[in-house]
């Protein structure tokens, strides 16, 4: 079911034994758990595995239409208007762009990946030191949390894909996009909108220290009507589409994690209730 | 040199032995050959090998804004309206997508691998029928000239990156494009403007064939402002600007031959003045 339907079901199903969400993030649901009383005993899993192609196409496709000014020449197209000014022919291909991503799970690694194929140089950043062979041939730079300054220091893109878990939520407050500022990065979140306060990001553009930010996620959504980051020409808004539920996909995953649950086998993307991912 | 600059220098250089193009494509040259002359004697090398990725990368940022319907994003954004409707949240990922690559050279194949990295059905459409070891892995089906219907049928996007010459003017005129009806595709232009003519993609578009046009080259360039294109919704105009030459790369690239040719070694990214390509 849709984890933010669980919230007051949450202690009240004694007999449930596993919860299937139909989407990847189960903040909605885990941010109501109650300290006070035990972890409920069901085993809860998220819809995994397919949300990397769809961030991956947001976030190639954003980086390119940045670097290119696509958003300039809809609007030239518009006004009848051949122009190759403003940047629109003297762009940086992406091989000679780095990208820093905030997060190199399932996710984070299709990023990576599709990254990699256009020649980027890839930053992850990951929440504690990997296993070699837990590491993705398509990241070239391991950091971890504590090392985020040096990621927002040498990359041109900075992605969050960071799911909202106690660690992650305002990881991005204070003036850590500071260090953005020689490069003046692009900042990207697909993960969730309470890992930067909406201030902090406005902020950040105008003080120059980051160039430009594309958002899809926002500490309230819909995204207030008075947002002063709707005026603001530097910031490109999606609806939180960056990866969407295709029901045919949800239907699919399901049946496999059903299978392996009537073969007792371990069941695909479970989410350990105590740290929330 | 840029070949646009060599028409009237073409039969006045008896001791050329080389010249290096700075552009991948030589028609602008090459269309001003005198037929009742020999073939002048110069080697006439390409500047190859690099367009590729640029091409790509346009490529698959025009196809998932096509699908996520990017512009109207924007129009939403302006207008600080937050929006799924309109096919914004119901989008295609690239992986149930097929696309037709008209021309599978150093380009095409740059194109088919990116696209299969996003999992797309990739189609190659070459002039004539390639030896196993000159196939690239990222090409499902290879078809040729004469079976360009069948592309059309099976795909929903035709992206066409042909060179001009004698044997592809024109060669999307007449009622070719008919064969999109099913899909109806959108059809991209990365090569040369005159593989079609503006009034059959017009048509095209009027009659339901095509969906959608997203267009780097023209008949003639720039675009005329009287031009019928400019005006409408279901085409995308850019200026001449999907791959553009950057000085260094020219600069590299040209280094490389001429240590070539200083060591007697055969040149890269030759012409065939006869064939043109």
């Amino acid at each position: 079911m849709d984890p933010n339907l669980m919230p007051p079901l949450m202690y009240q199903l004694p007999r449930l034994k596993w919860m299937q969400s139909t989407w990847a993030g189960v903040d909605s649901m885990l941010k109501h758990l109650d300290k006070t009383k035990p972890i409920p005993n069901y085993t809860l899993t998220r819809f995994g595995g397919v949300f990397g192609p769809a961030m991956a196409e947001y976030v190639i496709s954003h980086i390119v239409n940045t670097e290119r000014r696509a958003q300039k020449q809809w609007e030239n197209k518009t006004k009848g208007l051949w122009s190759r000014s403003g940047g629109i022919h003297e762009y940086r291909p992406l091989e000679m762009l780095s990208v820093g991503i905030l997060g190199v799970g399932d996710i984070g690694k299709e990023i990576a990946r599709c990254c990699k194929t256009f020649g980027m140089t890839v930053w992850g950043m990951v929440r504690r030191e990997l296993s070699q062979d837990k590491r993705s041939p398509y990241v070239d730079h391991y950091r971890k949390f504590s090392e985020l300054p040096e990621i927002m220091q040498k990359c041109d893109y900075i992605c969050n894909v960071l799911p909202s878990t106690a660690e992650t939520r305002g990881l991005l407050n204070g003036n850590i996009l500071e260090n953005c500022k020689e490069k003046k990065s692009v900042f990207i979140n697909v993960g969730r909108g309470d890992v930067i306060s909406e201030d902090i990001i406005v902020n950040a553009i105008q003080s120059g220290w980051i160039s430009h930010a594309i958002l899809d996620v926002f500490e309230t959504e819909p995204l207030p009507a008075i947002s002063p980051l709707w005026k603001m020409p530097q910031v490109t808004i999606t609806p939180h589409v960056a990866a969407v539920s295709i029901p045919s996909q949800v239907a699919e995953m399901f049946y496999d994690n059903y299978q392996r649950y009537a073969k007792g086998e371990e069941l695909k993307y479970i989410v350990n209730l105590e740290n929330g991912y």
